[in-house]
């Protein structure tokens, strides 16, 4: 059965069974907002768009798909040291695609929400010639991360591998929550973001942002299995994180990296000399 | 100049430029997350999406196409009685789209957001075959005014006139913030949407919602210019009030509805017979 056969309404009203909730929501889905109780305080908000052709293939397993969208907008709370708590999502599919396509990235999508304790509160289903899912994400940090925070001198870390990620890890990565929010609360690090676009992308622009400059030891680059070192700079899409930290901070962490944490790897540190960039790395226009 | 002549940081740096901010935003867009100030209490969640060639076409100017994105998101978070606060944008652009007509969209959402005092903190740029837009909207509700919340002997009432929509009221419309709050926070209001897919389509919803049928009198329905009674139910897009309310709330309305208030009709009201539906209006995926 196709989108157009069961119609908006209908489906709907499938998509909506099961999606995880959360006792902080007033109104989900099914209202013109969302309605939920938040504490004073910061609140972090993000969206993020997957477009099928540019950030997966319409022979992708749904699950995956789903699951990818949700992981990526995550993935940039742990980069600000924070938790997500709210999601909203818009379908956007042809109307010919088979439900069960769309059951399935949801199935993905929940189960992802539901281990990260994301609600989901709302969204929106219409009509486009490709399958395009949204992400709009509200979060909460105590001490938010910002990239503009490193300091001339700062060593410069990446949890994981870099690289190679196309080979399945673009899909199935795990979003580093847990390692950004405990450094967050750790007091551990100055300045933070992660790695979506490549190294070669982003590092400039947390330097950028930093007034800094920078330098990798390109030796030190934590490479992905059967991966160049170009590759760990250029391939992107490794939502590993990156950031930076003192000297003194840096020892605090060789000791008390909680076990189990994605393995830490110091690679260069952050220069006083004008900002430049490196080739390579993802432009979303390229 | 196109947008991958132009290049992401290039073109996201442009955007950036006199965006409406607010003193509530920590921080606004170029990090990870947006990080905004918020008192305890309920907050409005809204995503919506604009394709083209579904919703706007490319000939259409580019300032109505960004005003219509954010004026619909706008629209549902009056149809709660709360107010928008803090907006993120993804946009989906073809890579060979001239940066100007960027610009300009992003011009016509800029003005809108700075007259409903929406900060803009952030969003996404990517590439898609197609010009899309996504809003993601945050509000405030003292008292969040829900469909479901109708009651059998309500009367139903609309705000302003309904069809002939597609004549340019769709990209040109008032999102009913000013009435829509003032009927939330006087207490006049038991149930209440925004007509965005016709009253064919989202009378049956709110009625459903309340567990009530609904009776309309064609003849009380107020049109728009050389619109018939079937346009005023099915076209759709009028982004009109719908609500309902006691006898006695509307009594009180008729003596207290402000000067400059979008027009009050009674069209009908709600009934304890089974829900039914009506023909007509929008589906998304139809």
């Amino acid at each position: 059965m196709t989108l157009q056969e069961l119609g908006e309404d209908a489906l709907v009203k499938q998509l909506l069974a099961g999606l995880p909730s959360h006792e902080s929501v007033r109104v989900g889905p099914g209202d013109d907002c969302a309605v939920v109780q938040v504490s004073a305080g910061t609140l972090l908000l993000k969206t993020d768009a997957m477009v099928e052709g540019v950030h997966f293939l319409r022979s992708t397993e749904p699950e995956r798909i789903g699951r990818k969208a949700l992981a990526r907008a995550i993935s940039d709370m742990g980069a600000m040291g924070g938790r997500p708590a709210h999601a909203l999502i818009t379908l956007m599919a042809p109307a010919d695609l088979e439900v069960d396509f769309v059951l399935r990235m949801y199935a993905g999508l929940s189960q992802l929400a539901s281990e990260y304790r994301v609600a989901i509160v709302g969204g929106e289903t219409t009509r486009s010639p490709l399958i395009i899912l949204n992400v709009a994400l509200t979060g909460h940090a105590s001490h938010p991360v910002l990239r503009s925070r490193g300091q001339v001198g700062d060593l410069l870390a990446v949890t994981g591998s870099l690289g190679g990620s196309i080979r399945g890890k673009h899909l199935d990565f795990t979003p580093r929550v847990r390692e950004g929010t405990w450094l967050a609360e750790q007091g551990l690090v100055h300045a933070m973001m992660d790695l979506s676009d490549g190294l070669a992308k982003d590092l400039p622009r947390l330097a950028k942002a930093s007034a800094c400059g920078f330098a990798v030891d390109d030796s030190s680059l934590p490479l992905s299995e059967s991966c160049s070192v170009e590759q760990a700079w250029s391939d992107g899409e490794d939502y590993e994180l990156l950031f930076t930290c003192s000297q003194a901070q840096w020892e605090v962490l060789q000791t008390t990296w909680p076990e189990g944490f994605a393995p830490l790897h110091r690679i260069g540190h952050l220069t006083s000399q004008p900002i430049h960039s490196r080739p390579g790395g993802w432009d979303a226009f390229d």
